[in-house]
């Protein structure tokens, strides 16, 4: 089964999705999709997240993957139902294994999920966790200023980030909540500092980190292992321009072998 | 879906995963079965321990269950192929999740499996692990004493356990793994003794514990929930006496609600 595990995301946020899937399935082959000239995703109506979503879920079954991993919670609350119904091959959001997590981890079944304003209006992490265990209790807090914080590199400078980080959470900082939930696949760049900012005493879950292993555990209930050993040679497609998004794999998964293409996706 | 998950393992061990499953997913229901009178599998053949798997399965399938659980790391390795194959409902091993979680946490790629006999020379871990990831380094420990310990209710006494621990561990306190597998589903109530003997040093993985989490997956992936809500009685059949087997549970898992009956396996 060579064909390879088809990822997308509206940017490079999806990446920290790669990153666990490599590290934890070095055989199996990435075609990633980053839909840049349409990012952010967050901040759009449902309605066109979910168009977006079915066009780059076409694109890529065109191109023969095995499986679908939707890299961005925005577009899995969007559109993860209707590609489950339209395609033939598994499909996987991040938002299910991070609601899974946070209900092995949390001890007091309070539960914050930091998000884009489309992901928090979804409700989806709350429909999610009340659906496996209505006991929990969860809030949710969209921080529109975290994606372009990371789209233009300014996650490693901690100062900006630190006070970004503080006007978006500093209410919270008496939640009673065990458990956060990074409910964008971007966060996780800011993980280090938001587990700081809650002064290390919540459990910070990256949704990227658990699909990893939900992406682990369907390849193996549907038997889709990649057979071929080797090196691996990954595709990234970017529909728009790359410069970025070089910039930050470079910084951020400087082992990663991949081809990069600027495609024009024509709908 | 108001059907059961259906539970099976030798003895008690498998209630380690019905723990978990139950605090994770507190509306769906359990039908459990404990193979006493055939206690311990770990140390029969696995050409016999795959027969009782079939026969238990066929038993539970019987009793219209949704999907398996074979909560039981030997009968994994004996049966967990060829009931893929024969059932129609999903079937989840425990050694799978084990398996993913060990990779997921291990940083130095170096696994100890510490297990029965049976899962030992199986060699389904190093299997699984190595499936997914070949850097890994697998070593196996048969621990024949810990099964007896645990149903023979000397769990509890920490100097008896302190002994049998450090026969079964003694010369591999110098191990350089840095991740240890539970692979026997009566090890959990070990845990803490055998994390403490290696020095707080290695992450100790309850197979049971992850493997709950995958149930969750599954459950959601072919939408199978339990709709109804308000109390669960789960169902627990015993193959043989069941006197042990309560008060273990009394003393394990206090809050349960469960029916149990003694009922003779007619093969």
């Amino acid at each position: 089964m060579d064909r390879p595990i088809g990822v997308m995301d509206s940017g490079v946020g999806g990446m920290t999705v790669v990153k666990e899937i490599t590290r934890q399935l070095p055989n199996e082959q990435i075609l990633y999709f980053g839909d840049i000239s349409r990012c952010p995703y967050g901040e759009k109506s449902l309605g066109t997240v979910k168009e977006y979503t079915i066009q780059v879920a076409e694109y890529l079954v065109e191109r023969d993957i095995k499986m679908l991993v939707i890299a961005c919670n925005t577009a899995t609350a969007a559109a993860l139902p209707i590609l489950r119904e339209r395609l033939d091959i598994p499909v996987i959001g991040v938002i299910g294994p991070g609601a899974r997590s946070a209900i092995q981890n949390s001890r007091n079944e309070k539960v914050l999920v930091l998000a884009t304003s489309g992901t928090v209006k979804s409700e989806a992490y709350a429909d999610a966790i009340k659906r496996l265990n209505q006991d929990f209790k969860v809030t949710s807090r969209a921080c529109p200023a975290f994606v372009p914080l990371v789209e233009e590199l300014r996650y490693k400078d901690h100062i900006v980030t630190g006070i970004v980080i503080h006007q978006a959470l500093k209410d919270l900082t008496q939640s009673d909540a065990d458990t956060v939930i990074l409910g964008c696949t971007h966060y996780p760049l800011l993980k280090e500092d938001i587990r700081r900012y809650f002064g290390g005493r919540k459990t910070v879950i990256d949704s990227g980190y658990e699909t990893a292993r939900e992406v682990s555990s369907l390849l193996t209930f549907h038997n889709l292992f990649r057979v071929a050993s080797g090196e691996v040679t990954h595709k990234i497609l970017i529909n728009g321009d790359s410069s970025r998004f070089r910039y930050i794999l470079r910084d951020w998964l400087p082992e990663l072998e991949y081809d990069m293409r600027e495609i024009e996706l024509k709908v």
